[in-house]
């Protein structure tokens, strides 16, 4: 059986319903002063649906209402979604405010309530205001048009400074297969989810067991792997709906274009996570951090996220300083393996370190490379083959004042 | 055999040359531009000698030295200290210079090389100059005066703000027993010893071994419990030397004046590590998280560090904001074991979280409390009776300043 990986290409537009049988729309409802802050999104056909969701020990009510039904029903045709208030730590009210949101969204679309998945974003531990919430839901008007899922975008946003959409098209049983995804990030992000919200759709035929396994292993290396400032929150969730309407053979992991299904959900989940990264907040930069040589992918990945989690080197890069030692001291706290005398670093492509010690470079050259939008420091272990990737952004004063004021 | 504890006795004057037979200087020898940048301390007599140091695999070369000596002799009679440079990633060059800074401070003061400890502090992977050292160390006149501990305690700083001493007596065997320390922290602070250096001179008679025992067992819930940045460092160290001259007979576990002699270590350990924490970089205030009610003292600890930690607990104090959301949240990521339901929190004296849910308080006097120079955050959970205490910082515009242009 030929197992190779099919073309991917991006959509322009990148739009979540762009993928056959969606729509989606957002609207301001009055929970936030001005901006959207209700949005649906909603299949023609109940649709297998895969979840991830915070490890944090506290979880929002409408978290646990929409893991209810990823794990209880497999199915889901319509997600609400809330910006402004997270709903989380408001007890029995808020458990009975989540599951009002989930009922008053399936008779607004008469769909049935289990189908129905919720999410919300924002301050914790204020009670919803259900008054702005249940007329918002009346004026849904969901469309199979940008302009509704540009909206859809937009509402799912806190401090989030763009919107962050992305489309890919691909064939599987000789079927066009579509794949699209939006998401929210900003402050408090952190591997396992953290207030991140992410929404991928797709057309692809799937049943939901072989979904969660795909988005089980892309997750790890794409919204697990990025880091704002190491703070996880009560209320975050990746979720894909997959609604069969491509017409495809369902995808199984024996099926020949397997790989080129969870090709596409990695590809839609890695540029989220880099989107989300570089817009974390205050962030002027993206960070991109690579380890090789480690002693197995996973402690790969571990060294990664914390070089690019840690505080001194996010503010290093800020102020455009190739300040290397901090790098190599957040690879030495890291916890994997390392051998002090076989770390070799590079920041962007010039040679910063050798073998553990300082090798010769133009630090000017290097401060013009650290004034770019993107940087990318390259950790070489000499301990193994193992692999990875993480992305975070760099610490700024913005940051500071965003969350010294955020509730204010 | 009575096992009361002595009373323990705050010395004003703070001064880590009060206990008998010690001499301390610093001098600026240039490696930075004008400020004090190389230190001595001496005991008249070799002293027992116990360290805990960092636990990064990347370990500076003076570290390694000083680490053979506490290891291999369990006796130091004097440490040479300079600051501006670290001494770190710099390969067989860097080792080769500790030895000869060790080796140097030896001969100059007529000690075996092997009772010489050596610790540096500043930028990674610079070689040093040995010129300046080298001459510097020929100059180094150490008394036992105010003065030169003051000097001590300046020569040792890298971007702190003040020095921070501590000194108490109290009674062992009849006999006066003091107890003094110096420390530097900063940037870089996390628990398991962070670009923090720790100096604690004491006249009591205690072996090696028993004094590495006490200091281990203090270590945990003072220094380990204070957090910054969460950047642990290639340098640090806390050193403890204890000369005898007390005349006390050797404190050992089944000593009745053992409590007595800890105590007091930890009180001064304890007094250290809240000025390092009060005085991290860019910070206005120190915070102390009190966790109780928790499985264990391990979890609860666990729990008190990662609020301390949080980047957004951090500026939401700077702010003078009661965002207890971004405290549970905390709680809740922080992998120890928690009921949600079961969690009650207090900002100062205010309960602002009762059971997990919002408690009634007033948001305006809560912000007068959050402007006090010293903060306190406390949290019950309801799973054991387990307890701790952390220390750390606000997050500040100042932190951000500081680290994006330390280099420049």
């Amino acid at each position: 059986m030929a197992v190779a990986v099919q073309q991917l290409k991006r959509i322009s537009g990148n739009n979540i319903v762009t993928p056959k049988g969606y729509k989606a729309v957002g609207i301001h409802c009055g929970l936030k002063h001005k901006k959207y802050d209700l949005a649906v999104l909603i299949s023609e056909v109940p649709a297998s649906v895969a979840g991830v969701f915070t490890t944090n020990a506290i979880q929002a009510a409408p978290l646990l209402v929409t893991k209810e039904v990823v794990k209880e029903n497999g199915k889901m045709q319509a997600i609400i979604i809330n910006s402004g208030n997270a709903n989380a730590c408001t007890g029995a009210q808020g458990m009975a405010d989540a599951l009002m949101m989930q009922q008053k969204t399936a008779e607004k679309f008469g769909l049935a309530q289990e189908l129905v998945g919720v999410a919300s974003t924002g301050v914790i531990g204020e009670k919803m205001k259900m008054v702005p919430i249940l007329n918002g839901i009346e004026k849904l008007k969901p469309e199979a048009s940008l302009e509704g899922s540009i909206q859809f975008s937009q509402a799912i946003l806190t401090t989030d400074t763009v919107t962050k959409n992305t489309a890919y098209k691909t064939v599987v049983d000789s079927k066009e297969v579509i794949i699209a995804g939006t998401a929210k990030g900003s402050g408090m992000i952190e591997p396992n989810m953290a207030t991140m919200l992410g929404f991928i759709t797709t057309d692809a035929h799937i049943e939901s067991a072989h979904l969660q396994q795909a988005l089980k292993e892309v997750t790890e290396v794409t919204f697990n792997s990025i880091t704002v400032d190491g703070d996880t929150s009560t209320n975050d969730m990746v979720l894909v709906l997959a609604n069969g309407l491509a017409g495809n053979e369902p995808l199984t992991p024996s099926h020949p274009d397997w790989a080129t299904f969870v090709k596409a959900l990695h590809t839609v989940a890695q540029d989220l996570a880099k989107m989300i990264a570089k817009d974390g907040e205050g962030a002027t930069k993206l960070i991109e951090v690579e380890v090789d040589g480690a002693l197995s992918d996973s402690e790969a990945r571990k060294i990664a996220k914390t070089v690019v989690g840690s505080p001194l080197v996010k503010t290093a890069v800020f102020g455009c300083d190739a300040n290397w030692g901090r790098v190599i001291a957040a690879v030495g706290y890291s916890g994997a393996s390392v051998d002090p005398n076989g770390i070799t670093i590079k920041i962007g492509e010039t040679v910063v370190v050798t073998n553990g010690e300082p090798a010769q470079f133009s630090e000017d050259l290097l401060m013009q490379y650290l004034k770019q939008p993107e940087v990318r420091i390259h950790v070489h272990l000499n301990v193994g083959s193992g692999q990875g990737l993480a992305w975070g952004c760099d610490l700024t004063y913005d940051y500071v004042q965003i969350n010294a004021t955020y509730r204010s």
